[in-house]
């Protein structure tokens, strides 16, 4: 028997490769894309009619740079849940929900000197309104009864498809319009991930048992000053790139890397891309989009 | 047929009018006092095997000065949500849990100028542990199905077994005693409610059918310095008193008072006490223990 599955987010930056992978898993795929207003009571009505046996729920407000503080979230929650339960009242048993490493408490005395976050050690505390809404939507999809939950704290993805503004695409475009590029002294290491892994990732934890929180990441830090050198690299325009030209922000972390050992073993997901690899598909990607 | 209401927590300072009260609505009460470790699985068995048709979950953890940052928060929520779940399913149908104003966003910017806190509208978001676990376990405890659930965010109670070190016990014994009080300058205005009032208002919560989270507070914004002089007149000891003494400490918003209306005309809760009888008869049971 074909299982279904629910995508909502699925034209997003990580719901399209998630919706790929799922597909390949033999997955028949119901994409919810942004048109569909989830906040809206009667979408749930529709959404139901489908009856998925899986859901992957990525939507979520991203309102750029506001997102952090909207009071959307607290809406986002509600829709959520009553989301979760109806559609578990339709047949559903399996939820897989899209959280995010700000989840975690950013200091440096709850990330300890090595930087590295551990699902069942490392303390989930924000300061944002953002977080806070994710930490109670995590609680209260494990409180409802005959769902199988589980929740992917993502790390740094990039790849296609990325808002231009973000760090990845900024450099790449500058470089590949033969532009400088300034950044910060990118001294801060974060787990940055292919996009095509990340919705890899996320599908291959729809299609486990695992319940909880899982990191989907690399395993591996890198600094922000390493991505862009690799990028000027691989365009040979090394001359352009101008590391410290911008100000640092302070308060950030040194150091945010995942624990992939629940990933690896018990979700089973092996990366295809490593660091450098990954970085140059994408630079041809944004090469073709020029 | 009697009805059966479990209280943990209940020989707390909040516990012991609830019991009371509870008492005089008719329930036949189970007391969890201290003594019984909520966080041992094993008595989960145990609270089972009373069978209540109603809870009111008041235990926490309160080491003081510490629990705002206590990583047994994440525990007690763990715990809490156990519980709930184990007593629904052996037959519970209504649960009450024992919230604080400090879940609320405690910023001007959220309060507003009048700094009242209204339940749909005040955007409840801590930065610390306890707030943040507190309000992952109202989500989670919403989420539970068949159980109809409130809470009650209880504002700043004062009264009969008060801690010592606490703001109108220090002050009355220490006037009580012919000796001088210090006070900071007092001026945050706070919603200040006798015990009595308290617990009386978390029992009439348990014994009605309002879900979500309710206010329990007097409706009423009084001024440190003005709970510090209402003592000192009581005692007729103004002479010892000397507010302004002590450094104030930063960062506290001015004012913070309960809407009330959602007790009032909801729960049907009256209080007993005024601010002056509320005191009086506190300083009277402080003097009784001299």
């Amino acid at each position: 028997m074909t299982e279904h599955v629910l995508v909502t987010g699925g034209k997003g930056f990580v719901g399209r490769p998630a919706v790929t992978e799922l597909r390949q898993r033999g997955f028949e795929v119901h994409v919810v894309g942004r048109e569909t207003d989830l906040l809206d009571p009667s979408t749930t009505d529709a959404l139901v009619a489908l009856a998925p046996s899986h859901v992957l729920h990525l939507a979520w407000t991203t309102a750029h740079g506001k997102f952090w503080d909207d009071p959307a979230n607290g809406t986002w929650f509600d829709a959520t849940i009553r989301l979760a339960r109806a559609l578990r009242d339709a047949g559903a048993t399996r939820f897989v929900f899209g959280g995010s490493c700000t989840q975690y408490e950013w200091t440096e005395d709850a990330l300890g000197a090595d930087g590295v976050a551990h699902e069942d050690t490392t303390p989930r505390r924000a300061e944002h309104a953002y977080g806070q809404a994710k930490e109670r939507t995590v609680a209260a999809l494990d409180a409802i009864d005959g769902l199988s939950v589980a929740t992917g704290l993502i790390f740094f993805p990039y790849g296609p498809h990325e808002k231009p503004e973000r760090l990845v695409p900024s450099i790449t475009r500058k470089l590949l319009g033969g532009e400088p590029a300034e950044t910060t002294t990118g001294r801060q290491v974060r787990d940055f991930l292919h996009v095509d892994d990340c919705g890899a990732a996320m599908a291959a934890l729809v299609d486990s048992d695992v319940t909880g929180v899982v990191n989907i990441g690399s395993g591996e830090g890198h600094s922000v000053a390493e991505v862009a050198t690799t990028i000027a690299r691989i365009l040979d325009r090394e001359d352009l790139l101008q590391v410290g030209a911008l100000p640092d922000r302070p308060g950030e972390p040194p150091r945010l890397v995942a624990d992939v050992t629940r990933l690896r073993s018990e979700v089973g997901h092996e990366p295809r891309y490593g660091f450098d690899d990954g970085l140059r598909a994408t630079v041809d990607w944004w090469r073709r989009q020029a």
